[in-house]
C-alpha cells in the first residue's frame, strides 16, 4: 500500500505523530504538500471531497480511504504495521493512551494560545504566561506522571510493556518538543519522570527513527508549530 | 453485556456523550458514581488499577475491559449497538467525526477556562470574555459549518447519511449545550446551520432519547460542566 500524507509542509505539528509512525514502519508514503504542488492538492481535497472531507490536516489517503484526525490515522496504521496489538483490548488501550497524548498536545498548544488559535501569540502574551505557569505546576506533572507510572508498572521498556507502539513514538515527540520549547523548565522537571526519559531515548535509538531524525524529512522545530520556544514562557 | 459507566455524578460533562449512546441503544448499564458509593469506586479504579488505569473519567468497564477516553468508549459501543457502521471505512469515518466533536468540546470548555482547568472561572473572567468572542467569531462557524455541509451533502437526515450514529447523538448534545450556555448568541447563530438544528430535533425525537431526557437520569446543565451559562460571556 502506498499512502499519501497531507499536512502543512513547514511544521512538525500534529502531522509529526503520523510521520513518526510511517517512518518507524518503513511505510511507503508521500508527504504530499512538501512536493512540487505545495498545499494545493491538500486544500482541494479538504474543500472539494464530496464523501468524507476531513475537518483539518493531517489526513492520510490509502486507496479510496480518506482518514482524518491524528489519533484515528494512528489507529488505522497501528493495526497494519505492528505498532499496536491486533486484539481488541490491546488496540483500545493503545488508542486510549494516544487520545490522552492528544489532550496533552492541545494543552501544550494552549500555553502560547490561551485565547484561541485565531489570535497571534503577540496579542496574548500575558494570558500565555499565566497559562504556562499553571501548565507546568499541575498539568505536566499530571500527564507525564501518569505515563511514568504506566512504564513503571509495565516493566520499564515501553508504555504498554515490552513492545513499542505508536503511543511510544508520540511520547518521544512530547519529550523532544518540551525540551525544545521549554529548555530550562524541562531540564529541571525531567528527574521526576526518569522512565519517560529512558523511553524517549529508546525510541530515538530505533534504527528507522534514528535515520529519519538525521534526514531532511524531519522538519526542525520552529515557532509556527505546537512546541514554540518563547523565552518569556520558559523563565 | 452489563456495562459500568464511571463518571462524575453531578454533571453531564464528557460522560454525557457516553450516556446518550447507552440510552439510545437501550444498553444495560449502571452509572456507578450516582449510586450509593458515590465516586469511591471510580477513584479506586483510576488509582489502583495495575493494568490499564484510565487517565480521567469517563470510563466504561465491560467484563474485564476498562475503556477510557470518551471517543474510544463510543468507538467500542458503536460497533456493538448499531450506532456506527461495522465496515472499517465507515467505522473510521464516524470516529473521525467524533474526534472533531471532541476538539470542539475542548474549545467550548476553554471559553470559560482559557487559562487552564486548574484555576476558577472567577480568576480568568477577562481572558474568558476575549476567548469567547473569538470562539463565536471564528470557531463556532467553522465547526458547525463543517457539520452543516456534511448533512447537506449526505442527504439531509444525519451526519453520515440516513442512519443515526453516535456522532449524531453528540451533535445533539452540542446544540443543547450551546443553547444552554449562550442563549442569545446561539439563537442568533442557528439560522446559519438549519440542517444541524433539524438533526438535533430528529435526535430529540428518538424514543429512547426522548424518554431519557424526560427522566431523572438526565442531569440538568449547571455551572460545573462543559457548558456553563455565564451572562457576561453571552452578551
Amino acid at each position: 500500500m502506498h499512502y499519501q500524507l497531507y499536512y502543512w509542509p513547514f511544521i512538525q505539528g500534529r502531522g509529526e505523530y503520523v510521520r513518526l509512525a510511517l517512518e518507524d514502519a518503513e511505510a511507503n508514503y508521500t508527504d504530499v504538500a512538501r512536493g512540487k504542488g505545495g498545499t494545493g492538492a491538500m486544500m482541494k481535497l479538504m474543500e472539494g471531497h464530496k464523501g468524507t472531507p476531513p475537518f483539518a490536516p493531517p489526513f492520510l489517503t490509502s486507496g479510496k480511504l480518506v482518514i482524518g484526525q491524528t489519533a484515528n490515522i494512528l489507529l488505522y496504521l497501528g493495526a497494519r504495521h505492528g505498532l499496536a496489538p491486533k486484539a481488541e483490548a490491546g488496540k483500545l488501550w493503545v488508542h486510549q493512551l494516544q487520545l490522552t497524548v492528544a489532550d496533552f498536545v492541545l494543552e501544550i498548544h494552549d500555553t502560547h494560545h490561551p485565547l484561541g488559535p485565531s489570535l497571534y501569540y503577540e496579542d496574548q502574551k500575558a494570558p500565555a504566561k499565566k497559562r504556562t505557569e499553571e501548565f507546568w505546576k499541575s498539568r505536566v506533572p499530571k500527564y507525564l506522571g501518569y505515563f511514568e507510572d504506566l512504564v513503571k508498572d509495565n516493566g520499564g521498556a515501553f508504555v504498554t510493556g515490552r513492545r513499542a507502539t505508536y503511543a511510544d513514538l508520540s511520547l518521544f515527540q512530547i519529550v523532544e518538543g518540551l525540551r525544545y520549547a521549554f529548555p530550562q523548565r524541562m531540564a529541571a522537571f525531567e528527574k521526576q519522570v526518569p522512565r519517560v526519559v529512558a523511553l524517549h531515548d529508546r525510541v530515538a535509538e530505533r534504527p528507522n527513527i534514528k535515520a529519519y531524525l538525521a534526514s531532511k524529512r524531519r522538519i526542525p522545530f520552529n515557532e509556527d508549530g505546537i512546541f514554540r520556544r518563547y523565552k518569556a514562557l520558559d523563565l
